[in-house]
This record gives structure tokens, sequence and C-alpha cells, in this order.
């Protein structure tokens, strides 16, 4: 936790706010931080700054704000990945909001195991739970955009080329294509199959809306690794 | 399990192996396979083909070996890591056997909590369990080379120059520094710091000892994200 994500809820004044929980126990346990210390802070959605310790003790910690530096910049990086297991798609929410992925699309396909889509992590307060935890790794403060798609076709048929035109998309798959291009700043779109991959079909339907196929080198990645791939080769350099 | 990795252990003629445990569940409850299917195969440091299933029940499976496929290349990527707490380690042994990653160092740094180094999963038959599992997803028999220096000074000193020599060799970190360059092919050795990062001290041995200092883009990743990261850069195309 490199920042302190706060939101409406949190203030108790124009520019106070009240901690209490998790975050408390960061700053008592961890940062260890006494009255008239400061701590970076942003909030979600807006601006970063400083929040400097009026008082704090094990049940709540009160900070004086100073905010004023706009978040950083997002990669202009769309994902469309089949829908993974629970357990790997908290890890995913995380990275691609830490890497500053501007959305994320949720999509079906043959090889997603239904009972997936019951997963109470699909909910929207869960998905952001997960996105603030990637934001404070990060010291940023702008959520993903984020979309649940559970029929594929409406998706591909009705959405994707909407959503494409204009933009460089990719569909990455194993196979004897060219790497994924290595540029930086190109709104790009990629998707992603899910464990297991996207069947034959499926990969039609993706090329026919726009998707060029592209190989993320010569061997089978999980999920979470080829994300983390992808967005190696779409960095935006500091300076 | 895109692969069924065995070992001389495992061998009970000269192209035969008997299989249980872990992997005889795989081939019973995912794979469903019967008398006379194949499995794709692979020896550890050997080749790789087709196993055809002589006979299987609950104890154990009888599989033909016709073998004669070359391991795929590895990435020409050596990492320095400063060493991750345990969770993290085995998820990032698995990712970098996946990768194809050649060698992998794990090293000491001021960052490092001691008692990481007292983890069983330093031993090495349990670095080699989670290399396999990496191995067995990307279809690879080579296991990277790893070593470990629990004296950052040694390694820094001694050790590091002749390894670098005449290779390109960076730093990950933060700061005003240029984009590691996405070239695929050319031998490359990184060195990323612990979760909390190298101290200056660190960063200036690293330098003095070769290392050029480059960033992953403008935000502060984990430590695993950042491995894949630099994965993403140095992929080598399949033709």
């Amino acid at each position: 936790m490199n920042l302190l994500l706060f939101d409406s809820n949190d203030m108790s004044g124009e520019n106070e706010i009240i901690i209490s929980g998790r975050r408390l126990k960061h700053l008592n346990n961890i940062l260890k931080l006494k009255t008239d210390e400061q701590v970076d802070v942003g909030k979600v959605g807006g601006l970063l700054g400083k929040g400097r310790i009026i008082s704090i003790n094990e049940d709540e910690a009160k900070l004086d704000l100073n905010i004023y530096i706009s978040p950083p910049e997002k990669l202009p990086l769309s994902l469309i990945i089949g829908l993974p297991r629970p357990k790997m798609l908290s890890r995913i929410l995380r990275n691609v909001a830490a890497a500053g992925v501007k959305s994320l699309h949720l999509i079906n396909s043959r090889k997603v195991e239904k009972s997936y889509w019951q997963s109470p992590l699909l909910q929207i307060e869960n998905i952001h739970k997960q996105f603030k935890t990637g934001l404070e790794q990060a010291s940023d403060t702008i959520l993903p955009d984020i979309k649940l798609w559970q029929q594929f076709k409406p998706f591909v048929e009705d959405f994707l080329p909407n959503l494409l035109s204009g933009q460089r998309s990719f569909i990455a798959h194993p196979g004897n294509y060219p790497l994924l291009p290595a540029d930086s700043n190109i709104a790009t779109t990629i998707a992603l199959g899910p464990e297991g991959g996207f069947i034959p079909y499926e990969i039609e339907k993706l090329i026919d809306a726009g998707c060029t196929p592209v190989s993320l080198g010569t061997r089978v990645l999980r999920l979470e690794s080829a994300i983390d791939t992808v967005i190696g080769r779409q960095l935006i350099p500091q300076f």
C-alpha cells in the first residue's frame, strides 16, 4: 500500500478524513505514523497529495488533507478476457488496476466454467475492492472501466465492432503470428482467451469483429502472466 | 498441465514409464485417458513426444513412450531478484519456468526479511517442483538455472561482473530512465528489487557491476508483475 485511498464516505469535513479498519491497521502497524506525520493520500476518482495525522489511536485516525496532484496517466490499453476462475480473477483485477489498464471486459466463452459467473467476486463492490488494492500499490486513484458480458454473441456481434472502430485491435493466439507490437501510446485493444483458450468459432468471430491475431511468443502462458506480458509491450515512458 | 513431465525415476523399461500420484489424477480426472489413447510427454532435461496408455487404473498408469522433439528455445534472459516472500516466490518460480527464463538469481537485499531465507521452499527439490509446474504449463523440459545468494556483497562484487561481461545488463528502477528496450534474442540480464526496492547503496553497487538503470513505466509494480512485464519486452517470435 503506497497510497492511502479514501472516498467521500471517509470525509468528516472539507479537508478532513477519518480512517478505520484495514487502512488504519496499515497506518499503525506498518507505517507506524504519529501525530503530525504525513502519508501519501488520494481520493478515489480524484486528486492525490498528502494527509497529515491530526490524531491516531487503535480505533481511528483523523487526517488533514492537502491534495493537488493529478493521478498518473492510464495505459491506452483495453483488455478483453475470457472470465477466469475467481482466485485468478482477483489477482488479475489488482494487477490490471495497478498497471493502469484503461478498461477491462470480462466475457463468456465456451471454455469458461458456468459457475464462475456466480462468484460473489463479480459484484461490482467486490471488483472495486480489488481494483482499489491495485491503485493503492501504483499510487493511482482512477478505477478502470469494467464490463461483464455473460453472453459471447451479443458482445462480439453488437458491441465489439463499435468498441474497436478507429483502434488497433488484436487477439493473442498461439500460432505462427507476428509478435504483439511493443509500442507505447497507441490506443490498443487486445483479446485473451480463458484457461483452455478460445474455441475456433470464437476466434473467427473476434477476427470478424476486427481483431488481428498476434502471438505472445512460443509458449502457452497462463492468462495472468499473459496479461502482464501484454502490459510489458505497451508501457509508456516516464518522460 | 499441458505436458506430462517424467524423469528417470518413473522409467520402468527403456520406453516405458509408470505414473502415480498427482500426475495420475490428472490423466484420470481431467484428461480421462483410456487404454491406447495418447498424451504429450516430456523427459525432464530431455526430449518431448507422445506417451500411449498401456494400462491405467486408480493406482497407476503405464505408458509407452515415443519421444523425439527438442524442447523449445529458452529466452536469452537472466533475472536477478531480491528474494520475495515465499507465497509470491512459488508463483514467480512457476512463471519464470513457464516463460522460458534461462537463469534466476535470488539475492539478499536490505529489504528482504531474514526469515524468507529459512523457507522450506528454498530447498532445491521444492524449487524444482515449482519449476516443473511451470514447464508442464509451457511444454518445456529444461529447468531454469537457479542460484541463491544469501550475501549481497560477495554476489555483487565477486560474481556479478563476470556474469555480466559481454552481456546487456539492466537494473529496473523507478525514476526518469529510458524504458527497458523491447528486443528479442539479445542476451540480457536484469535485476529487480525486492518488495520495498533496493536501497541506494545496493543500486550503486549494481550499477558499478555493469547494470544500466531502466524504467518499467510510470508505476511501481509488484515484483511478480514486474517480472512478467520484463518477459513481455523480451519475447522471441515463433518464426
